[in-house]
C-alpha cells in the first residue's frame, strides 16, 4: 500500500499492460515521479496522440495513420497476393524479409474458443468480401492467399476455418511453411518442427 | 520502422522507462492500440494526476498528496528516532516490518561520482537542519538517526559522508545490520555478507 491514491491509481493502470507485474508497475510508477521534467506529460501526450490519430486501414484492418495504409496504396505492389496476418505488428516481420510484394489482411486475432474468438470476432468476413469482389470485378482480382499465421492451435484452427471458406473461388491458397529456423543448430530444435521440417521437406 | 509517427513517439516514450527495451516497448505500444476502449485516457490520466497531486513532504521529503505525509503527521509516533533512506519506495519495507515507529528522513537517492551526484544533490542539508532544529529548540529534539541505506558502494560512500557531518552532536548513530537473510540456506550466502554476518555476530 502506498497511501497515495493518485500513485496507487498509476500503478493499478500499470499493471494492467502485458508483461508488468505490481511490483514493476511500482518501480516504473517512482521512476516517472522522480524524473521529474516533463516525461509525465510526453507519455501522456504520446498515448492519447496514438488514440487520435491511429486507426485501421478500411481496407486490409493495418493500423495507419493517412486514409488507406502504405502497403494498400503502393502501386508497385502486387494486387494478386494477399499475405494474411494475425495482427499488424506481424506484416513488419514480412515486410523485413523482402519476400513478399503483394497487399496484406490483418485479422486483428486468431479463432480460440477458450478466449471466446471466433470467427465473427476477426476480420474474416472482410476477407472473404475482399475475394468476391475481385471475382464480381468490383474489386482487384485476387490469384492467391498466403497465410501467415502464428504455429499454434489458434492459429492452425484458424487455417482450417479459412481453408474451407476460401476453397471453391479458384484461388492458390497456401500456409508459409514450419521447418528448422536458417542458422540454428539440429540438436536445438523441437520435435514438433523437427517432426513438421521433415514432413515439409523439399525435394532437390 | 512502424511507419506511423505517432505510434513511433509511443514506442520511443515507453522505451524511456527503466527495463523496458525497443521491443517489449513495441509490444506495449501494440497492446495499448489493441485495447481500444478507455485504457489510453485512463493511464495518461493517471500519469497527468500523479505529476500534479504528488510531491515532496517539506519535512522528510517522502511522497505525499497532503501537506505533510502521513509518518510526519502521526502523533503516536516518537519524534526522536530518525531513520534515513535513499527513497520514498524504501519507507514501505520498513514499514511493513513494523519494526520502527519514529520518522523518517528521504535522501532522494545516494552520492555517486561516478553518476554526478554529490552531497548537494541530496536532502542531506535537510536532515542536518532537522538534527539542528532539534538542539536549538525550534524543532522536536532528535536523539537517534538510523542509516538504512542500500549495501552498495554509493549506500556505504553515503554512511561515511553522513557519519562526519553528524558526529558530535550528541546523537546515536547507527546503520542497519547485515547479515545471513532469516530463512535463507547458508550455502546461497555470497562471502561478503557471510564476511559481514561473522563480523556483526551478536553474543548470547
Ligand atoms: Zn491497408
Ligand atoms: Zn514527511
Amino acid at each position: 500500500m502506498l497511501h497515495i491514491s493518485a500513485l496507487e491509481k498509476l500503478v493499478h493502470e500499470l499493471s494492467r499492460l502485458p508483461g508488468i507485474g505490481p511490483k514493476t508497475a511500482q518501480r516504473l510508477a517512482y521512476y516517472i515521479l522522480r524524473t521529474g521534467n516533463e516525461y509525465p506529460e510526453r507519455l501522456s501526450e504520446a498515448l492519447l496522440r496514438v488514440k487520435a490519430e491511429v486507426h485501421d486501414c478500411p481496407t486490409c484492418f493495418n493500423y495507419t495513420d493517412t486514409d488507406i495504409c502504405r502497403y494498400c496504396e503502393d502501386s508497385h505492389r502486387s494486387d494478386e497476393s494477399i499475405c494474411v496476418v494475425e495482427e499488424p505488428s506481424d506484416i513488419m516481420r514480412i515486410e523485413s524479409s523482402g519476400a513478399f510484394r503483394g497487399r496484406y489482411h490483418v485479422l486483428h486475432g486468431a479463432i480460440s474458443p477458450l478466449e471466446g474468438i471466433g470467427p465473427k470476432e476477426l476480420k474474416i468476413k472482410e476477407l472473404i468480401d475482399r475475394v468476391e469482389d475481385g471475382l464480381s470485378g468490383t474489386g482487384p482480382a485476387i490469384k492467391e492467399i498466403i497465410l501467415a499465421l502464428d504455429a499454434d492451435l489458434e492459429g492452425d484452427t484458424t487455417i482450417l476455418y479459412l481453408a474451407k471458406q476460401l476453397q471453391g473461388k479458384g484461388l492458390k491458397l497456401s500456409r508459409i511453411a514450419h521447418g528448422v529456423p536458417i542458422g540454428s543448430d539440429i540438436d536445438f530444435v523441437d520435435d514438433r518442427t523437427m517432426g513438421r521440417a521433415l514432413q515439409n521437406r523439399v525435394e532437390l
